[in-house]
């Protein structure tokens, strides 16, 4: 049988923290080819792999061909990415916050011609959480539902883009979104508690995050995942609930 | 628009703990008439609705006619229940535990037939926790998996039934079972754990019940859900997540 | 060897909750010879064992000697109550909220006479957690400290009263006070939760009540720890952590 | 007023995890003043800050004058290192598993003579963990008590020898040891659960560890509070509890 053919990959915003993660860690995933990496200054960085172009921003266009863009970047340099995408007919990984009604659209509008994913969170394992509490919510509409969140004391937003996304699901479930407690204490990555509550029982699902390259994996995993998908928008949890690469 | 008319109940096992509480809870549910109760020895119960006939085993057969049968009793009357849904058409919701080879055999025949469901825990959460747990491990292949469960002193089985379903579930999910843990102390109703874990992320899915009427009161839930379906035996989280009455 | 004689108990506020609990539970230790309930209207009580005769609030002069009254009543009947004690030279045990300074200060003025102790909360668990976390919280001065607590939906106070009082052992402990979070769901019973973060490490401190007894039963077992010392005021956790009776 | 000398420093086993990790961290502590690491080779260790010297195992009579060594290494080394504090009237803070009975003998001996602090873990919050366990199962003689510890997949050893020590303090308080269960999951640093159940009530007492630089903080602290105290053995939770340096 012959070997699939591997899913190249461009990295935007390679020079934060989420891009050199996935700099360091994309070799861990045999599927996926790295060939060109995005930068706003196009400066060397210390975790490309050798041979990898670091391109400035500018250069996008000059980007060799890819099947799919993973991009945690600004909003300044997200339209010129979507209007790539679409003319390589490539897939579109993003986890960029604050974008604006207008990009929003673009993605939407880019999602019918390529297959695209956005997520607030890509632990694979808050992914794979926003699922069931979706379907939980659903199924116990009369439940009380609480969610608390736990992060480290620098974390400034309360509750979290996760707890917000989390609560997104049980309102999606159960037509009325649920109540918010946040922590902010030590160095917690991350931890998530949804809690639902009947008469005499209760549900606790629970995520914690102990280490910070669990978000660049994830994203591998969401490439990976999408790569070879129609065009649409993708839900990164309902993708790892519906099995492997189709 | 016509009131649905209201589903027919007979209760079998109705002198046990279970039986005793499904006797004082039916009222609840508008949804549910009950009309007749069955009890080895058939001598009046103090929790069965005025009106409503205690009859012993052997009197089965001289039941009025019902739509759906609730049994929590002993093997012993397991064959007789089968063969009287059977030749009324009546759907039947059992937690009758211990069943020989060829009463899960009979009960399955019987499915081709009639509505069948059967369960080793009736708690809602429960049921909805089993579901997310097959999905969860599903989704999540190659993390860890361990079940912790707790119970008060008195209980002698370990690990719990409910454990060994959510075990179950966990292993038609990924394909291994769990590790398990029994814990035996106090009065505890009854917890249940189960952790998933990755590397740098874990998920915890619990579910905690403080008091036993959850059981009885998620029987008759199950009784409404099972209603007006086709032959064939349901899970009752399937049923759950799948929304309410057909 | 002689066999101690009973401690021989008043109950003030024989009709409420509390009351009508403790007259339940008094025979569970055989340390305690309730000799007197006394209630606002002085009615029968259906829990009051034959021969105990429950007393109007104004025929409190009237009771046969006792050596330690336990109160759960309201602010009104406090002050003829810490009178009696004076006059009969017998402890107190009092949970009695919404207190005035006034009648602060005359429990004081009374601690140095008759042994009283006053707490929020009865809960044996909750006492013995409130001195650990004292002793916590002195022990990592610079860690973080928030308290979650959670009651059912029909609780109006937030923070809970036991809640402000382990902040307040915290506070005592490393001189600053706790985060704090309420959740309000289903029909949990009362629940605590005191976490300290330190870098790369946490404590979680927690209590579950599954059973209000609890209370009734903690206010018998402080009676007994009470009984035989000295005048002043005394803390729960303290002298269940000193041991047994005197 | 004048600034206390800092205390001479020792780190005997340097080239080992918790050595290194040592010879980072000490500079985080301005009262300690590192003189000299020992290691079997005596290799250059890159950790080792500028003008430390670093001596093999049989030079350690040549090591300068020090106030307290810190030990975590093979029982090998252990007889000479215990007879240099003796000869330097130095303390000893040691971490070092597998000691015979003759070694432990003779670091029973050496504390007649110089403070003497053996653990089994060096988290400051397991050390305090450790003493409210104690305090709480003495006061809760009838409760139910189990430890709950999750590790790593790689970890071999189980019950943890943490859990041993917790399990200990629970013997040591009520007289009886408790239950215990092990997970081995993911890449957990380390958790441990110290749950005591009575009649429907539950203290959970949890540790979590989610760095394991904590360790060598926590030898470091141990360090600080041992230092100007006399001859003895020393419980590094007690040390903990009773405040700071002498």
């Amino acid at each position: 049988m012959e070997e699939p053919l591997p899913i190249r990959i461009l990295i935007h915003g390679a020079s934060g923290r989420m891009g050199r993660a996935l700099l360091r860690l994309v070799a861990e995933r045999p599927e996926l080819q790295l060939v060109a990496a995005v930068s706003r200054s196009g400066q060397p960085l210390a975790e490309a792999p050798a041979g990898v172009p670091v391109l400035p921003v500018e250069k996008l266009a000059d980007a060799p061909d890819f099947d799919l863009a993973i991009d945690f970047s600004l909003p300044e340099g997200f339209g010129p990415l979507v209007a790539a995408c679409r003319a390589k007919g490539a897939g579109l990984v993003s986890g960029t916050t604050g974008l604006s009604e207008a990009q929003l659209a673009a993605m939407d509008e880019a999602s019918e011609l390529v297959p695209v994913l956005w997520s607030a969170n890509f632990s694979v394992g808050v992914a794979v959480l926003r699922a069931l509490v979706h379907q939980a919510a659903a199924a116990l509409p009369g439940w009380d539902a609480d969610i608390v969140e736990s992060h480290h004391v620098h974390k400034k937003d309360a509750p979290s883009g996760t707890a917000l996304s989390l609560g997104q699901a049980v309102e999606q479930g159960r037509g009325s979104p649920p109540h918010y407690a946040s922590l902010r204490c030590g160095d917690i990555v991350g931890e998530h508690l949804v809690q639902l509550t009947g008469a005499g029982e209760r549900l606790e699902l629970v995520h914690r995050a102990s280490n910070r390259d669990i978000f660049a994996r994830g994203a591998l995993e969401a490439a990976v995942r999408l790569s070879g998908r129609g065009p649409g928008r993708y839900d990164f949890g309902e993708l790892l609930l519906a099995g492997g690469r189709p």
